[in-house]
């Protein structure tokens, strides 16, 4: 198997992009990676894009990417796991340039989700749970992470004001990111006095729906030498795995497992364990999921994850940052282009790019991104080389 | 990279499947290709599939693939290309198994049709066009593929006779497959005197909505002999390329580059050429199409697909078979399953496996798929070894 580094990073301003269709998204931040890399020579593109099909009535949305970029006949394939699409693109196109078929292979993700109404967006996302046991049945996102958040309160007496301070973590890291959709801070007041969505979690709670994309290129590391001059980073580690479709079928519902065994094999990869890692950009889709990764990690002991948060172990100054570009809860969600912006953060932190978010010392980076109810998840390990 | 064999294929009677769901269609290919490789081992899952979002309100559908399975952990992805999502499946599970992150790789093709009212089929299917440019302009395929067929008549005087013929050789072949969904012959002058769709198209010349599913399991070659004996059939060539999703933007829209380009990189890949094939499976969707792939392939000159096929060139006992099993008009077009379904055919054929529709000395097969009118294509080669 080569080594594979990536060579670019393509990101946008993210947010209700009336103005840009989801053509015009692809081609921004393609556009962006290449200018990144200094250079525009692809083999093969993978795309990440959840729902393409439900919110633009745009399946085949590959296809029109090469077209779009100047990059005619250039093979394009989309990959979907849902709000995995992104981390999957990246996951492909490694596999494509480890095994030699092409050399240098962009992953873009991306989703155009302002197009429709807000109860079409609800819809397309409920796709992602089961549809015959779960979304038939009328429970959206919201309900099925708000079951997670009251158990775990239940079990481990997880609080209110720790649920807040994930999203006021994040706020303040977001705030200090300009791609980020809601770049400001917010207080824990706010989030605990913000519109209740589905009990006990908050409107502040909750990921926005977001019009965005993301692109990385990645090479054999052997030609990385060949683009504009960055820190090398190098995918030491992937990792995949998947649990029950449908939350109430798993033996525990507060153990993401395919979060542990995802993060298991990507670490195994690089050789590495959890104390060998820097930081974490990880699926905080709802408050409740990034306390819960945490523990799937093994970053803290289960139960641990809310104290841990209070306490700023997760913060940019604390000992294991969690979400330094602002997650998904201040940067925005594009479903399909969260894991490849993801990777983005990670790579601008291990090249030392990240100004004002800067992790000092990263040297190995983790990133973690999930579909449906942690139905699937994806974990890269990065390396600065 | 490593060589890759196919050690397992999974078909089963496609057709108007009320009875049985997606997850259901996904198992019984599964255990199919399980039984015929003589083991269930798995690393890891990929499904192709078009449109379940649209036709069953279920993505992140290759999320409940492995649990349904009894392989609950195990990685997971859904690819897609449209209707060529498919050969998208074998040919990423290919590059996962010859990169060597995984070793037993099941590739899965699926789509569920019939659960929805045929108009709303019918705008799934379009979501494959431009949606901007085309579908919301109100043009559906057949339109589409009506426009190529006028046009190739007035260009090289290809005549009703002609194209009738494509359907009428298919349905003899898949008159002798146990797995097609209308499995009986057809006259050119029943072809002729169908219900018309879209002038000069008629019924008889468009493939039908389909149940269905299909799966082939991937290894190394080194690992084949592990597995039950059957004649040893590898993946030589893999080819991929795209064009232009609309079809107005092409220069010359009788030309199929895509399917052109990606068939040279597969030979190439394969150290073959046209001529060194022996029979093939390709994308009728429409009866033009399998005349403009013949042409695209090299197997016959622009403008001579419709002759050759009326001279028998490529029945099943013609000097180049083209559509053995059926192809997409007799056999089906569960559009997600159909590039599988070609792969299992060819593995069919190959192990000398095939029936009554077995081509002779068939020692080298090519496969070609494709998306829209044409936008993607995928094409792979098999040898017998």
């Amino acid at each position: 198997m080569r080594d594979v580094a990536i060579v670019g990073v393509g990101l946008m301003k993210w947010g209700e992009l009336w103005e840009k269709s989801i053509r015009d998204l692809c081609v921004e931040a393609a556009l962006s990676c290449f200018e990144d890399a200094g250079n525009d020579k692809i083999d093969s593109i993978v795309v990440g894009t959840m729902a393409s099909g439900l919110l633009t009535g745009q399946e085949h949305m590959a296809n029109m990417v090469p077209d779009y970029l100047g990059k005619k006949h250039v093979p394009a394939m989309r990959v979907e796991s849902a709000c995995c699409s992104g981390s999957q693109a990246v996951r492909t196109a490694f596999m494509e340039v480890a095994s030699g078929m092409s050399d240098c292979v962009l992953a873009l993700g991306v989703e155009k989700m302002t197009d429709v109404s807000g109860n079409d967006a609800t819809y397309a996302l409920a796709t992602a749970s089961d549809q015959e046991f779960e979304a038939f049945h009328g429970v959206t996102f919201p309900g099925l992470y708000a079951m997670m958040a009251r158990k775990h309160m239940e079990q481990y007496g997880t609080t209110r004001e720790q649920l807040a301070e994930v999203s006021s973590k994040n706020h303040r890291n977001g705030s200090l990111n300009p791609h980020a959709q809601y770049p400001f801070p917010m207080t824990r007041e706010q989030v605990m006095n913000s519109t209740l969505v589905a009990d006990p979690l908050r409107l502040m709670d909750c990921s926005p729906i977001t019009d965005g994309a993301a692109a990385v290129l990645l090479v054999p590391a052997t030609d990385a030498k060949k683009y504009k001059k960055h820190g090398m980073v190098v995918i030491s580690g992937v990792g995949h795995a998947t649990d029950t479709i449908a939350l109430c079928q798993r033996k525990d519902m507060l153990k993401m497992e395919a979060v542990t065994l995802a993060a298991k094999a990507a670490l195994k990869m690089a050789g590495k364990t959890i104390k060998d890692v820097n930081f974490a950009e990880v699926h905080d889709c709802f408050t409740i999921a990034e306390i819960m990764i945490m523990e799937a990690l093994g970053i803290v002991k289960p139960g641990q994850g809310g104290p841990a948060t209070l306490k700023g172990l997760t913060a940019l100054e604390g000992k294991f940052p969690v979400n330094p570009s602002g997650g998904l809860k201040s940067k925005g969600h594009p479903v399909g282009a969260t894991g490849v912006a993801q990777i983005c953060e990670a790579v601008y932190q291990l090249r030392g790019e990240a100004g004002k978010r800067q992790v000092k010392n990263a040297k190995v980076g983790l990133t973690q991104n999930m579909g449906g109810t942690g139905g699937t998840s994806v974990v890269h390990i990065l390396e600065a080389k």
